[in-house]
């Protein structure tokens, strides 16, 4: 047990922001000569490990537990422990950075927790380094970017404020990249589902949530053709029943959203299904209903969900 | 309703370090051009009201309920929403400014919220007046230093940092006092329970907190002689005994804090009172045990608690 460091991590199923959040924080704790490591908490999805090659970066090391390692934690890009470590309930968080909504979490004392309402973890990140007077690395910068880029679908969702623009436009000369070309490449890179399975289609970005009484799980893939998924969709659909059952969800919802046309694809299973309609304003179609110009779990559908269900 | 303006308010049975925070933030957010109003969720205090008359400002407005008025908030010195308006589930939070541990506390959608491990949420105040570029006036000034004094007793308390030392520093030039003097006066003035009834001193700075499966009330009174509390102790007792049945807490302790010799004398009632023992090292002799050197609920009182009852 290493009492003096901190453990840095983001949410399990991590995307691109959790997993450059937990590096660039590491970093900067570096330079405050803090002892600090980046680990992650799942596999390292094809859009990120685009944007690690691209600046020469290594993953973290992958960990399913932390008590045994630490005693102390730092929280990037997410909060809610369903999405933590499984054993997050038996270390300290010692600081929170995030921009999500908090639910489903708590501390025995006073911790530092800073969450702001940008898109994307890594902007919040990039003021503090700027408050603490440290440079920004090429590398670095590029991370920032590749985070910011992945959160925002280039700048298109509504989580996007001016903060994040502002802060890849300028990174992107440290960086040294064209935002929209590298941005496109990077999420073409992990647009691509026709190879996956539809297991790896279901838990790549996954996230469960506390609504009302019930657990929903929102999971979400981006797309440049939605029919790498539809043309799955009775084999997908019969997965999200099973996952339904075991885990007692009210309801399990993926968005398959196209990056290109900036529309999201629903499909839904659960006894909470009928949720979905109220809150989007849809009738479901064989488990399936458009939301259009919906691009934002965060923003678009976990709010209008929480609502009906709660 | 007033869907531009939001509320800023501190918890109930307000403390200095509360009833500072909300309006030293509305005169920031004023400054910023922003439309907010310092409420307040109970009567104010003899040390607090000390403070704001010495510096000419005052109270903010008392209200009951905050979802009539506005549907967003700011919380400041508090997040949990046991301790927040009754009717804080019913409007959103759009802010929160604290220094206290995170729980019971939860939001729909992304929010800024900014807590960090200091002795006062007016130590974190100074320095957002200091990111926006903004003036601190002689009032806003006293305001400060009298929320860092109250909460640190005197910078006494554990949860004092060096930060909010050279913040209460650096704040008496601008205020134009001398802050052992001052301090000493304003924590005298809160400190007299001898007129104060058997209610009064269960309620003027009570909290509850979730411990466990408990509902635990603590409540603390400083004193500079403890037998203003301690010749009432039967009638102290059985008002807790009360409480106790009526709330069904598993656990009511009220710590009567000396502010000269900084320890506290803690009065225990309810089915879970052994935890005490446990979580002090100490044996209760008459529902009473001496906690040497602790003045602090929140750094040295309810962790130690907390973890007796989890």
């Amino acid at each position: 047990m290493n009492t003096e460091k901190k453990l840095i991590f983001g949410h399990k199923n991590p995307d691109t922001d959790t997993i450059a959040s937990a590096l660039i924080y590491a970093d900067l704790k570096k330079q405050l000569g803090e002892e600090a490591e980046a680990v992650r908490l799942g596999e390292v999805g094809a859009e990120t490990q685009y944007a690690l090659d691209h600046f020469g970066m290594e993953a973290p090391r992958l960990v399913e537990r932390v008590s045994d390692e630490v005693d102390t934690v730092i929280l990037v890009d997410h909060n809610e422990f369903q999405q933590s470590a499984d054993d997050i309930r038996d270390v300290q968080v010692a600081e929170v950075i995030d921009h999500h909504r908090i639910a489903n979490f708590e501390t025995e004392g006073p911790l530092y927790y800073r969450a702001e309402p940008v898109g994307c973890t890594a902007t919040i990140l990039k003021k503090m380094y700027a408050e603490h007077g440290k440079d920004i690395s090429k590398e670095v910068a590029g991370l920032m970017i590749s985070a910011i880029i992945s959160d925002s679908l280039l700048f298109k969702s509504p989580t996007c404020t001016e903060e994040d623009k502002r802060a890849a436009e300028e990174l992107a000369v440290t960086a040294q990249v064209n935002l929209e070309e590298y941005g496109l490449e990077m999420l073409k890179a992990g647009a691509d589902m026709s190879s996956k399975s539809v297991d790896q289609l279901l838990t790549m970005d996954a996230k469960e949530f506390t609504m009302g009484p019930h657990t929903v799980k929102v999971a979400q893939v981006n797309v440049v053709d939605a029919d790498d998924v539809l043309n799955r969709k009775e084999d997908v659909l019969q997965a999200m029943e099973q996952e339904v059952s075991s885990n007692s969800y009210g309801l399990f919802a993926l968005a398959v959203t196209d990056i290109l046309s900036n529309d999201s694809i629903l499909l839904t299973a659960g006894g909470e299904e009928k949720a979905v309609e109220q809150a989007f304003d849809v009738t479901l179609n064989e488990h399936e209903a458009l939301l259009e110009g919906v691009v934002s779990r965060k923003k678009q559908i976990v709010p209008p969900l929480t609502n009906a269900l709660s």
